[in-house]
């Protein structure tokens, strides 16, 4: 492939927009088309991006004269159906998660990505946030040992709107499994799972058949253990703690206040941040980056199709294990 | 009853010679007996309380003219009996956890502190530690709104030697009770619990049939989700951090570093503890300045026996998950 | 004038390609020309920004049609030259610190500025970092009371090389002049100064005729005291500290650590900013992002002509107490 | 000198009710008199620590039989006479400070302590903090390598009494001395001084002729420049910060928050100590156990009367800086 890549922006809403700032300083990529069904916000990226031309359908844009590579960041029941045309197109993806909210689909779509040998890479942007970038590399160097413990918090602010709720496959699959990515990425493959989940924040998020607090425990296959508690409501806002723990010392990551500024007066404040895009704003940057370094040096990015395939395994073993109140082994879930 | 109390204290060991420092500065008790089955460190103690009598025996100690309360400091296996002892000789009762390893036995021996109507406080000291008394203070203030998650990790710098282990009863009833009695405290009663155990520390461990790293989750009668991690050895020293989440907001007890002391070379850096007696310190010196003064005010010492008896059946429970690997309610305990 | 304005950015170097990065995400800012003797860096730049032309001449690139705006990031002992070129042609201007290292050179060019009445602004890049930002926010709402001390630090991980210091104005006018902008921001205006200085650092700083460590006591006309600690080297980093007390509470600034990872092995331990373009980086970006907004709303850009000459005034005042041994009024300095 | 010492501790007030808790605990040290106008305090005190006689007059108390060693925590204007009653009739001497607020008296006091050859420590008690004592270790380890720069802030939580201040000897010699001790412990001799004050706080400390508001400069002997800002009130509690930065590094001491317990709500936040006895309750403590240490190892207690007099100079040179309006060197102070 060249030293620069054609693009087309799939998806012009607020992630997708993230993503057309961070494209613009890639010198990598060039976005030629837009793509999004709200043809302003589309001609608005566009124009950002000096694209060369805004579509109202993602598949057009696809076919767009020039396009190697694709940006997908539409709404998550749409990503199989781009990610599948991408892939029988030949273009290298870069997809927001999840691929699918369905074991079934999510397997025959990565199937098609593999089969087609396509470079793929799955929105887990966390992988790229410098203090988990480094905590893996720390890992790596076996700086704290063989991992015994993990425990990861991530709590949003709010929840989102009950209609997005409905359909967004259960806290597991929506939220938590950010976390179990992170876990698999820090730690190693989970065996087995155990979950409680508790209506604590709305209950019609328990009306939909869902729960909005849950701890979820994992047994992993080298023996380490672990836990992921998730809420869909921190009132201070967007909290994310993860904490690694080995032999020979731990890792934590957690980046409180969001601003370096602090207040004297009732004791000692500090701020915290609300948003996971303002905490996330540098992952969002280097995984994009990440995604076409790969494609210039010819090597497949990451994380990719297991990674995304296997983060949802898991998932769906904690719905599982929450809905039959029992262990769950991953075997289970196939 | 008087201005002050007699006491006897006994067990002059590592911990009875914290709490002999203790006694020395607490007006209400004039310790008159110490007892020790090393009549040298027994004597050692008498003669930094200035007490009238050193004795080996703890229940010579115990009937000395004009105890009317004692502190109990001896070996685990030994407190029952001594409990036993004063009990029914209407002293007063402080002692260390836990009352006994077994169900059966505490229970017996609560009864009689019962039935005698003595005053007793058992030794969980991490209520008198000045972040979770104010932690407690300020969920019953409501400023946290009701308690929904509960995080608590505590891991000890190294295992404790194996002749000890062996006969500890477990990491349950050993190690996580103080988080246990912790959880009772700032969230309410345990309803039902799911444990995982892993031998990741010293094989030695899982040959004596116990575990040393474990991830015990928690669901309370009120709602609430939590979990509990215990190790038996980090290398950076004791770490003890709890947080409680709710719906207002959350609080995090966390003592680092030890030293307020910040070292700029290699990015920054400080110290952490190592040792739980200079970790808890003060809640050592608090917890036995508060059984004076309920003595003094004719109120009940907190925690009482309900508190040593419930932890202890939670302790249990997660024993019973772990090896029948599934979740025990704890009306199961019985 | 315009909804975007057309721009020539004068110098590709370091800061240069900083503000070019900076310049792609601002929607008002249309680059049409870059300029630096440098062609191939010019020419990288003009890449990046879609930029009509490149050239190896600043006053060139400002002449180049359609060009509303400079951005000017060239060497320091040129800035004076092409603010005045810029000014005269009628150009806003945002200029790198300093306008020029002598009184007399900025007060003459600041005059031809405000004579042509063109927006200026000049890059104290602190101000706009989101911790001062809310500082300043803070003090004017009146949260910590009328300010009473001021503390700033800054220390540079090591020396720049001999041959710029040399020609650097000394370290007052060079270093220090940040932090006494910071000081004018947050407190007010300088009345007189009393500096010390020492060679700790490197002796051929003090065979220049120059320090590199110092000591920079303030009094402000408003009556509270201050202090600027400025070293040339700091093993662990970038060192910027600024703590600000008032009546009725104080404000640290301090972004320590640059990543938020925690490591527990030997304590604690995390790391720090090594630097200025790290620490500052959203700074950077906001400065000429606000720049461009106050041309859009025809407000003057902030800070203006009177700050770069008011803080250049204390850095000469600064550095005429050094070398008389004595405090020095602000009015002595014309 | 035998294993234990007969004490007489002369003052039962707020500190002299420390130190008797503290002397309750040190096995060297065997209180036998107590003396305090207050006969009911002084009485107070003889009960727990079971002496054998309170008396009004602290001369009589020294004269106690069997007493070897005094602690004088009696109203400032009085220690230099008792501590030259105690140096003549042979005692070892522990005094809060200051020996006096004038150079002559102090110079004559400690003159006849030496001549006496008496063992004396003056109750700088910060070099016994477990942050300033490592600290020490550490730079005398060379660990941060030779020091260039000091920063030391200390603010009290609200100005003392008017009554007091006004025969305090002026905000130097009361409490920039501390911090003054603190200078010249961690970093050497100071060589001259540059002062500033204001009145801020209150108007009738400037009435008594007095400042509130503090920016001292220091140059040491060894080269290293400093700054020491004090300030009668903070609203957020006792502040007290000390940096020491040298070649290798810097070492930050800053004891916030008081309370190891973080509350996320409207960002996160802390308490903050809010008096002296708190802050450096254990500084208190271990003090007063190193003097009897160095008593019964014959060693000569530390800071002795070289330190009670040095930071006397400095202080008093700090004074004349701020009259006079410019440089004072310490030879002047004679």
């Amino acid at each position: 492939m060249a030293e620069s890549f054609g693009v087309a922006l799939l998806g012009a809403g607020r992630m997708g927009m993230e993503h057309a700032r961070t494209l613009l300083g890639i010198v990598e990529a060039r976005v030629l088309a837009v793509a999004d069904p709200n043809l302003e916000a589309a001609e608005a990226a566009r124009s950002l991006l000096r694209a060369e031309r805004a579509y109202p359908e993602p598949l057009e844009a696809l076919g767009h004269p020039g396009v190697e590579a694709v940006v997908i960041a539409t709404p998550t029941e749409t990503h199989a159906r781009y990610i599948q045309a991408a892939a029988e197109a030949g273009k290298a993806i870069f997809c927001e998660k999840p691929v699918a909210k369905e074991l079934g689909e999510t397997r025959r779509v990565l199937e098609v990505v593999e089969h087609k040998g396509v470079p793929f890479q799955i929105g887990f942007q966390r992988r790229y946030d410098p203090a988990y970038l480094e905590a893996k590399r720390r890992i790596e160097a076996g700086e704290i040992g063989p991992v015994e413990q993990f425990i990861a918090v991530m709590r949003d602010p709010a929840p989102a709107p009950l209609d997005y709720l409905k359909t967004s496959g259960g806290i597991f699959v929506d939220q938590a499994i950010h976390d179990i990515d992170c876990a698999r990425y820090l730690v190693g493959e989970v065996e087995a799972v155990h979950a409680w989940g508790a209506v604590r924040v709305d209950p019609r998020i328990g009306e939909i058949g869902d729960v909005d607090t849950t701890n979820l425990s994992l047994r992993f296959a080298n023996g380490a253990l672990g836990v992921i508690q998730n809420s869909r409501r921190a009132v201070y806002g967007y909290d994310v703690r993860t904490e690694v723990f080995g032999a020979k010392g731990k890792l934590v990551m957690d980046a409180t206040p969001k601003t370096p500024l602090w207040r004297y007066g009732q004791g000692v404040q500090a701020d915290h941040y609300h948003f996971f895009m303002d905490r996330f704003k540098e992952a969002y940057r280097l995984e994009l980056t990440a995604f076409f370094q790969a494609l210039r040096e010819g090597r497949p990015p990451s994380p990719g199709p297991k990674d995304a395939l296997e983060a949802l395994r898991v998932a769906l073993a904690a719905t599982q294990s929450l809905k039959e109140g029992r262990v769950v082994r991953l075997e289970e879930v196939v």
